[in-house]
C-alpha cells in the first residue's frame, strides 16, 4: 500500500502521541495531537479542555449520558456539534501528508486509500507506570484511572464510528509498546511508509 | 524485547502461514506448521484429519458440541487428550528458535520471555479471493466457508486458553495482510528478531 497519511489510535499510558511525533520525525512531516485541539477551538469557540475531554471521551456515565446529555430541541449536543468541526479540521489537515494522533482519525479518513491506520496499546501495568512517571500520583489509583480512561474513550470511538475501537479489525497495525519500545514501534511505522 | 519464538495466529485465508515460512526463510529459522500435525500423529495414534480439525477448531455446533462431544466417565473428551499431546509437542519444539504457526501455541508458551506472538489478518474480500485462488471453489460460498472457520477457530481458542483470539491485548503485535502484503509483513516481524 501507498502511505500518506497515519493515523495513530491509541490506549490512554501507552505513549501512543510520542510513537506518532517520533513517527512523523522520522519521516519529516508534521504530527497532529494538540494542533488539533487548538484549531478546532479557534474554528468552534470551545475551550480547550472540553474540546480535550469531549472531543474524545464520553461523559461519565457511558453511552446513556452520551446520547441524551445537552441534547438540544433539533437532537444534537454541544458534544455533536464538536463532532463535526472535529471532522472538518481533520480531513483539512490531512490534504498533506502527516500523523494525526487520537480523535477518530482513522475513522473520518477511513475512504482514503493512501491511509495507514494504527493501534497503539500496553498492558496495565506499562501503562499504569508510565502515567505515574508522566502525570504524577493523583487521589485516584493509576489502574482504576486507566480502566475509566479506556472505557470512556471506547464508548466514545464505538457511538461516533461504526466500528470498533481497539478490535484488530479496526486498523491495518497494532502494536503492543510495552513489549515492542515506542522507538521500534516508530521505526516499523516510518517504513511502512 | 528480545525474541527467539514467534507464533502466528491467523484468520483463515489471510496468508498467515505463508508469512510464517517467509519469516523463518528470513530468519535462517525452522517454521513449524504441518510439522506440529505430523509429530502429534506420532505421538498420539490419532489421524492427521482429526488432529488439523480438532487441534484448532470446535466441532460444528459451537461451545456446547465443544464442551460435550464424546465426554468419557471422567470428563475429558478426545479433543482434551489431543490438547495435551499438542501442548507437549509445541513445548519440546519451542525449545530451539523457531517460528509457530497457529495450535494456540500463543496461549502455551506465553510464560516464555523471549516470545514474540503475532496476529496476522485481513478483510473477508481479501481472504475470500485468496481461498479461492489456493484452495478452489466449493460448494459453499467462500465468505460462508471464512465465517464459519473463524468461528469455530475463535471458540477453540476462548475454549482452552483465557485469552480472546483476535483481540489486540492477546498478541504483540496485530498485521493485516491484505493491506500491507504477506512480504512486508514477513519483514516486520524478522525486523523484531
Amino acid at each position: 500500500m501507498k502511505t500518506r497519511i497515519i493515523t495513530i489510535s491509541r490506549e490512554f499510558g501507552s505513549g501512543g502521541r510520542t510513537v506518532g511525533k517520533q513517527t512523523a520525525k522520522l519521516l519529516g512531516i508534521p504530527c497532529y495531537d494538540q494542533e488539533v485541539i487548538e484549531k478546532v477551538a479557534q474554528e468552534s469557540g470551545f475551550a480547550k479542555e472540553f474540546i480535550k475531554e469531549r472531543g474524545e471521551y464520553t461523559p461519565y456515565g457511558g453511552w446513556f449520558a452520551q446520547a441524551l446529555t445537552g441534547r438540544s430541541a433539533r437532537g444534537t449536543s454541544p458534544q455533536d456539534d464538536l463532532w463535526v468541526i472535529q471532522r472538518k479540521v481533520i480531513l483539512e489537515l490531512a490534504e498533506k501528508p502527516c500523523v494525526i494522533v487520537g480523535r477518530c482519525a482513522d475513522y473520518i479518513l477511513r475512504e482514503e486509500a493512501d491511509l495507514l491506520k494504527a493501534f497503539i496499546y500496553a498492558d496495565m501495568e506499562k501503562r499504569a507506570d508510565r502515567i505515574v512517571r508522566l502525570y504524577g500520583e493523583t487521589e485516584e489509583a493509576p489502574i482504576k484511572r486507566l480502566k475509566d480512561k479506556d472505557k470512556r474513550r471506547a464508548a466514545y470511538y464505538n457511538f461516533y464510528t461504526d466500528t470498533q475501537w481497539g478490535s484488530v479489525h479496526s486498523y491495518h497495525i497494532s502494536l503492543d509498546s510495552g513489549a515492542l519500545g515506542i522507538d521500534k514501534c516508530s521505526e516499523i511505522l516510518a517504513s511502512l511508509y
